[in-house]
């Protein structure tokens, strides 16, 4: 039975709290071997990634070059991919860049009323490295949502990796770095592959910043590698937030629940609604359809463990619950979804509307997939071209400029403390 | 004597590496202790609290309301601030505040010509905790500096936390807070004021950003509750990169190169100069000022550790170097500095020609002194208003345009194994 709150009870305000404050992932306490493994690849470079690549994944290779995926690879690849897959994969990446594009911040250079000049100048970090998880959680979707604004961005090097255990590859994947433009990927993972994209190796370029999701090896890697370069966030499980009133169809959004719950037992889906039998008739659905879902178990689980109804007494009081969930994906399943999104302020990513299943966001909507996880949306934005360049402050005066503002300088540098701060303004104004 | 590179030698690049990974902090080994502070604020609130102040900053109190700066002692700092400093601070506010103005994002709503929505939109984060250091390093510049963005793009609740040890709190600190517009200041610092703002506690509402500098606890503790809420940088000593030609006045590089060093004895000053002999005349000039400068022991211990001049043979080797030590702050010293700002990708901030020493930068020029430290100008940026606000991606379709995109999406969604993803688009397309 799914976890039911009504905004009626008495009870609601902790319950809320609670259901806020639950713990959704056990966090596997992998830190120290992921020191041990990140130090050795510092150490070692290519010998130590072809000693782990071949204890974790089971994969013999004399070089690093050998881990290099060919274009021989990559062909092949091809040829094992059905035409509707392909095509669905290019439509993806062609909305992905076209609305990725529009992300791109502009330079600002401009002199104000004081004749001095400042501005903004934005570039691309010069090297991305690309982290693609093996097995069943190696997502084509995935590789296109991370490389596609990195390309977008003007990234010259996009270096992926992606493990291989036992030599198996999803083919798709190659597919995907390719329709995205990654010419460089090698068959290894784990912490081993985040430290030889940080440290480099003999074979392999150092990278300026890590992307792409991973295991709980490849995020406490991540964690230990920030400051060399830079990561993206580290994603948690998976959340879902449908807001429905009764005029919605119970099996479509019990459908969108369970599209978030399959992904992960940890996973979460929560349903907001007005109407008490609506929430009954969805919450039955739920049942129904988990009995349909290949991957059914996994979606019990979490719908189980973690789902929640709730159920307001009116659609005014979701806004306010929305904020403090902030979700990853929103849905606002009502007749007039503008009005209650102008009052919603935190969420990865809204879908307004009865015909807008989440899924469409995952995978051609054109917006980006990497969202913020576990309430992060109240001060974090999901992954965009922006994660991909860097702004560099510009600022120039000349004598003139420097006689009006040089001596405020002075001041506060002397109130702070910093003389040799205030001298090097001073001596040029022969103070 | 400081170290001195030549590209000239054979010896260069190895030189030059040994340069980039020299570390220039001892990180001292707090996380226990502040994990320790850190559950304890989390579990007892105010009271934790309370005794941590007591015990670390000497200052008694029998509440945390009494730790609450009052509109009486910010009335009586502005009694203790002269006028000249006072009007200095009003200008900083005012050219960060238009500076900064510049650098708010647009919210971006279109349809494609698919007919489908897309939109980012644009949102304040709700509530940002501001942490000042207490005593030598307690700057009014640096509340500005984070103060006035987070203003700009829309915070509701700025709560500012400084440390009082012994009772001392400057009073420009306070003027500078109010001059920025914050409401809400408590006396208290360390991994219990940092805990405090991240958790909440019965006085203090939790807040969903933390930002500021602080020392080796402050640091650690933000990033032990970086997740619970978002932290900005954590900044390394300070830096600064001169490219210079024979036709600056050594004394007006020296003095730029100090102007950092004085910082701290791990800061970094490096001069990049196609002129031999004039490279020796700004080593002579650092020497002379050093005297002169009240940090010059510092100074003079940054200098000689981590100083360095490098003579390239022309200054068109000057961008490759200045991307690879991709320093926080740069002054370009040359007849033509737009000529190499064109070459150049990595920099926090760039200081063009001979009369904007990178000080003019730190109070006044408008542009932000937060930047990124330690070569991580190769993927970040210095603060902004960005770093205030968070993203929300909207997308919405109809019955129409699910049609068109509905089947892409359900063929990927099987494609890896997500069928309950491609059930909520089918069941909308009755397939």
């Amino acid at each position: 039975m799914v976890q039911w709150l009504s905004t009626a009870s008495g009870a609601f305000e902790q319950e809320f709290v609670a259901l806020l404050e639950s713990k959704r992932e056990a966090s596997a306490d992998v830190d120290e071997a992921v020191r041990a493994i990140l130090e050795d690849v510092k150490a070692r470079g290519d010998a130590a990634l072809l000693d782990y690549t071949a204890r974790f994944d089971r994969l013999q290779a004399a070089s690093v070059n050998e881990l290099k995926v060919s274009e021989a690879e990559i062909s092949a690849a091809f040829e094992r991919v059905d035409g509707e897959t392909l095509k669905a994969l290019e439509l993806a990446r062609d909305r992905i860049a076209s609305h990725h594009a529009r992300q791109m911040p502009r330079d600002d250079r401009y002199t104000d009323a004081t004749g001095v000049e400042l501005g903004s100048r934005w570039t691309a970090i010069g090297a991305v490295g690309l982290y693609v998880p093996g097995g069943t959680a190696s997502y084509p979707s995935s590789v296109l949502m991370n490389a596609v604004p990195a390309k977008v961005a003007g990234v010259e090097r996009i270096a992926m990796v992606v493990p291989s255990p036992d030599g198996t590859l999803n083919p798709l994947v190659l597919v995907a770095a390719r329709l995205a433009g990654v010419e460089e990927i090698y068959r290894i993972g784990g912490a081993q592959a985040v430290g030889a994209l940080a440290f480099g190796t003999q074979s392999i370029a150092p990278v300026h910043k890590i992307v792409g999701p991973g295991n709980a090896y490849v995020a406490a890697a991540k964690r230990r590698v920030f400051g060399t370069v830079g990561i993206d966030m580290i994603a948690g499980p998976s959340e879902i937030l449908v807001v429905a009133d009764g005029g919605n169809d119970p099996d479509w959004i019990a459908a969108d629940l369970l599209s978030q719950a399959e992904h992960d037992e940890s996973a979460q889906s929560i349903l907001i609604t007005d109407d008490g039998e609506f929430a009954s008739a969805v919450a039955e659905a739920v049942e129904r359809q988990l009995k349909l879902l290949p991957r059914g178990e996994i979606a019990g689980a979490s719908w189980r463990n973690f789902g929640a109804v709730i159920v307001v007494e009116s659609l005014d009081q979701a806004p306010a619950l929305v904020d403090r969930i902030a979700p990853e994906h929103l849905e606002l399943a009502v007749d007039d979804p503008d009005a209650l999104l102008g009052q919603i302020r935190n969420a990865g990513a809204i879908f307004l509307g009865r015909h807008t299943p989440e899924a469409i966001g995952d995978y051609v909507g054109g917006s980006n997939h990497v969202l913020p996880t576990a309430r992060s949306a109240r001060f974090s934005s999901g992954l965009s071209v922006l994660d991909f360049v860097k702004r560099t402050s510009i600022l120039r005066c000349n004598a003139d400029n420097l006689r009006v503002l040089g001596p405020a300088a002075i001041a506060l540098a002397e109130a702070e403390g910093l003389a040799g701060h205030g001298r090097s303004v001073a001596i040029r104004l022969n103070m």
